[in-house]
């Protein structure tokens, strides 16, 4: 039997973009489905073309073609399920399938998600984490974010960025926070020197 | 039908000690376990007392004890079984169910175990982390062991001590390595003065 054409409208979008999954729940145990990145910080409205076919008043197969859209709320989780009902194929005697789409995260290349936070994680230097350092971030809508931390930071360490995660998708016009955490980098070695001077820093 | 009595040989040793799980793999769809406590690090024999039914000669049920003799090699590992054939309780037109013990290792206070090596996680100050520092332990056997260390410690550093892991199932001359890991604590405040000399130290 024909299959709904795979969706081709990929649109690859800068960050925190997530893939649609295009199930085909069939009951002729045949599926297909396509793959869509969208941006899903901001939310947006997608329109996906299918073709399907449909049955005239004859019984005679006709292909249609079909614009589906889809309206992503800001915030929307993975596994968010989509379900557009009986637009699969027809067939006589039998009801048509249902088109789901599937939300799936893409992995990010700066944050991971935890619920509605986002995290990332900063490389930063041992001296940095005892003296003191700032962190430079760029968000997922594009701002600069500058974090000063005075805190001494310990491996455990997490500076908590309140409303920079993300919206919440009962309500977008909150947020999330952003959690940053640490990977201290020590120094390889220490000269005598410098050992001796820790402990009397430390001490001090 | 009667079960096995549970046996109650329960012998806590030192450390690095193991469960002895008595399963009654049954025909008969019932069951009954002991829990015995030895010790793994050197091995020992151990002899279990158990009460099973047999049959005599006209097809009557009578108790009789038995000594079961288990040889605890150094080393034994978590699952390892120990079968009895054939000497659960005897019913008539039945081959009478075996006798499997399971190896289960307790959790030690100190140390935990990868394969044959042994870990301990040592707590130590940011200033020996930088300045050097000496781990003391107890091995499992009751002999005390200084390991120096000179190398700066990181959070993922590990200090490798050849030759004082588990002894090797196949080989109990031969050993696995103790592996030292370490959690540093940070100090929770500096003042302006110990960061401005952190800095000045560690630039230096």
């Amino acid at each position: 039997m024909a299959c709904l054409d795979p969706m081709v409208m990929l649109e690859e979008v800068e960050s925190m973009c997530i893939k649609v999954l295009l199930v085909r729940r069939l009951l002729l145990r045949t599926s297909c489905y396509a793959l869509l990145r969208i941006y899903i910080y901001k939310g947006t409205t997608k329109k996906m073309k299918i073709t399907r076919e449909i049955l005239d008043h004859s019984g005679k197969t006709m292909s249609l073609n079909e614009i589906l859209t889809i309206d992503v709320k800001p915030g929307w989780k993975k596994g968010t399920k989509i379900t557009f009902p009986e637009k699969g194929n027809e067939h006589p005697n039998t009801i048509p399938a249902d088109i789901i789409f599937v939300i799936d995260e893409k992995p990010h290349n700066v944050f991971t998600r935890e619920g509605n936070d986002l995290i990332v994680t900063q490389k930063i230097f041992l001296a940095e984490a005892l003296a003191g350092c700032t962190v430079n971030l760029t968000t997922l809508d594009g701002r600069h974010l500058t974090v000063v931390i005075n805190n001494v930071v310990h491996p455990e360490y997490e500076e908590v960025v309140p409303r920079e995660g993300m919206p919440l998708p009962k309500d977008p016009t909150k947020k999330g926070n952003l959690r940053i955490k640490f990977n201290i980098k020590f120094p390889t070695r220490l000269t005598s020197d410098q050992k001796a001077g820790m402990k009397k820093v430390l001490a001090g």
